[in-house]
């Protein structure tokens, strides 16, 4: 692998600094994780791609487990900021759940959301499922709570809200197994168009 | 792990019975990988489940890798046998995909189909991606080919076939990640209510 363009060629050690290497060795790690599995990623190998030494990482962030952790944790951060985002929105319900679902389709079609998806719980210590559980079921539960949402001002309907949110989150986290950014459709236009497909079946007036 | 109803505590060895006691190897394998993860899972752990020992799961089925091919390779021949069964049924195309997405998200919550869902590239060597790619390619041929089928007869209406077959197949394939057979659906209902809600968007004449 061709060493990248690395913070750590500079000396400099500012908090500004701290944070843009951290930022870049988690970048590198998230990569690998997801290109070769979190089993065959060594930690030798991520530093070594930004022309470091292991322990770089260690001071940084800590062993393997924690570097996957840190990662998870996040693409969950993205995933919720764009739950924020989206109940910003102005219009109907229907208008925030959209921008709500590309929001989230786009994220887990980039490094950290992918790494979200494709990290089984197996690979997670006991501590740390715990605290990502949390921050797991509030992006779900404001999924739910923006179905609900669109269903009361009218602008959706649908039947059965629970499964229609693990219809969609299943639907939109699927790309995170196969989505390449080399492929015809960038990840935002691939995102809204799954979003298009997935919610022309809560249109209250088939526009068909 | 208790030790289960073992076929290994006969001695007979005809050829049914040597099916038989490669079944329960590859049902006892599935499970632990479905359960721990491919690398926490010991062929020594899957063995002694049944009473045996490891030489025992590499006489009937080759090494770990091997193993975990075969039963990706039954969860896809699970796959296409539903597929076969869907498009000999009578009704409008709709109905046809329907039955095919049912038994598809039945077989993706049950042991040999999760093991497809949850078994990342990764995992296989490149050899074994080789061989499964051409059955997955099959599946996901069928499921565009009966959507095109609907909208061919009526009885669907989709703007984008290969993308509807993505969103489909994502929100199917997402059970195999959290379904648990305890839990308050079986996956027979489960699998009808997620198809219903994924086909409401593709009726022609929205029934809301």
């Amino acid at each position: 692998m061709e060493v990248a363009a690395s913070p750590f060629r500079s000396t400099r050690t500012n908090e500004g600094e701290r944070r843009e290497k951290r930022t870049a060795l988690l970048l590198a790690a998230v990569r690998m994780f997801n290109e070769r599995g979190f089993h065959a990623t060594s930690l030798e190998d991520v530093a070594s791609s930004l022309g470091v030494t292991k322990p770089v990482i260690y001071h940084h962030l800590g062993n393997k487990e924690q570097v996957l952790f840190e990662c998870v944790r996040l693409g969950l951060e993205e995933l919720q900021h764009g739950a924020e985002g989206a109940k910003a929105t102005p219009g109907t319900g229907l208008d925030r759940l959209k921008t709500f679902l590309c929001s989230y389709a786009e994220s887990v079609m980039g490094d950290f959301g992918k790494c979200v998806i494709r990290t089984g719980d197996e690979l997670l210590s006991e501590q740390s499922r715990v605290d990502l559980r949390a921050q797991k079921g509030e992006i779900d539960h404001t999924l739910r709570a923006m179905i609900e949402d669109a269903v009361a001002d009218g602008s959706a309907k649908v039947s059965d809200v629970k499964l229609t949110a693990f219809a969609f989150a299943g639907a939109l986290n699927w790309p995170a197994r196969w989505y390449r950014p080399d492929g015809q459709l960038d990840r935002r236009d691939m995102a809204h168009r799954l979003v298009e497909v997935l919610c022309s079946g809560i249109m209250p007036h088939s526009a068909q």
